[in-house]
């Protein structure tokens, strides 16, 4: 089962009012669970980095299938899987990536969020991935 | 001048509408004056290949300021511009990207469309561009 | 708002003539506010392999809006980013990055410098990113 | 023997001339004998994809001790280097790429530049390879 671009736009909207409720400015995308960028959302004027960042989040949550900022726990020096975001294309690791599921509870995408604290970056992504509950 | 996000979503709207009518699916994207993603869409089922394809298109319209397609006519075997696709991390240069102007005529960014035949990724695009105006 | 090629050449002169001033060889790029390059001097005799540093340093500070080394606080082990080094086709998050500003205090680029020590790097982007103040 | 910033900077702003002279904007690379980048100007408002092609045009030039569009006539299709641009990170072969030697006729490094028809960036390479003699 995939994410219908309907589903990932309701995700956005959902995340872009998050953001909006807490006064910060995203890069929000929603990759299916097969990692293809279904939608994308760049806010004006939130960090140009971050555009390539949000979609290495939801990639990464969805190569896993687990939240982005639990791969970086596993990637820290000595830790099981160190360096692991050289794999890929290139991960990210931080949290701000999260696995979206359907109703059923079956995963069908990931969203990515990056624009400020990875905290902050984590509330949006979690209000875009509860839109669809 | 740089596209704003709302302007964006407004050309992938108008972009989507046309994509509908003419029965088609489409990948739509639409980058800044700086070539930054700012807004994307992949419609259910549309190309897969075609989510790269339709952001390089945007990105080679503003990289010269001329239809994805204009750049093609000069890149073929013999032309002054052969091979010109080797730059800038990958060019895609036949038609589905347009430039996207403001009230005034300044370049404020670019729509690539791509999903279907290139006339048809044409039409898309142009319907996309012209929801600015 | 971009810096002008003559503003830009303006940074670049500061920052060599510092660079002499304090007896050493480095590596000067500067980018607008899209990331893009538009001046660059590698002075006689640098490291060579500064010449990309100095350029990723440059877009990674306009790509998060801080200077490349208040990143790589953030990238260490165990720190919110780590590993960001890995998103936009690679970044420098050691000291040699800032912004530059026009008079009003808006972003127009970014400079990079590096081929020395960061700290020498550091002061001799401080001479570029002030020669439009 | 290799090309001092001095002297890139020469060839640079007799390039830079030239450009103004017929009336053009572009973006106008140095590098030195080992393809290392010397010094770069980008001019206002000058083709944004043409920051990495005319590096790559001086690159192609120095690889291959010949102007760019040289080694253009030997990729075509059927030609003995067909598709040569796929190697060394990518090549650009059209026109703009000039060998620039020292007062002996030693090459010390090559211009690459690109910004308007190949007629036009090969006048202004050839403006900014002429600036050492």
């Amino acid at each position: 089962m995939n994410i219908t671009l309907e589903e990932a736009e309701k995700v956005i909207a959902a995340a872009k009012a998050k953001a909006k409720e807490i006064n910060t400015l995203m890069n929000i995308a929603v990759v299916d669970s097969g990692t293809n960028l279904i939608a994308f959302a760049h806010m004006d004027e939130a960090w140009l980095g971050s555009i390539d960042i949000s979609q290495k989040k939801a990639r990464t949550t969805r190569y896993f299938n687990m939240p982005s900022g639990e791969v970086g726990k596993l990637s820290q020096p000595g830790a099981p899987l160190y360096n692991i975001e050289h794999s890929n294309g290139g991960l990210i690791t931080f949290p701000g990536g999260l696995l979206i599921k359907d109703t059923e509870g079956k995963i069908i995408g990931a969203i990515g969020v990056s624009g400020d604290s990875v905290e902050n970056d984590h509330i949006v992504a979690q209000a875009g991935a509860d839109a669809l509950k």
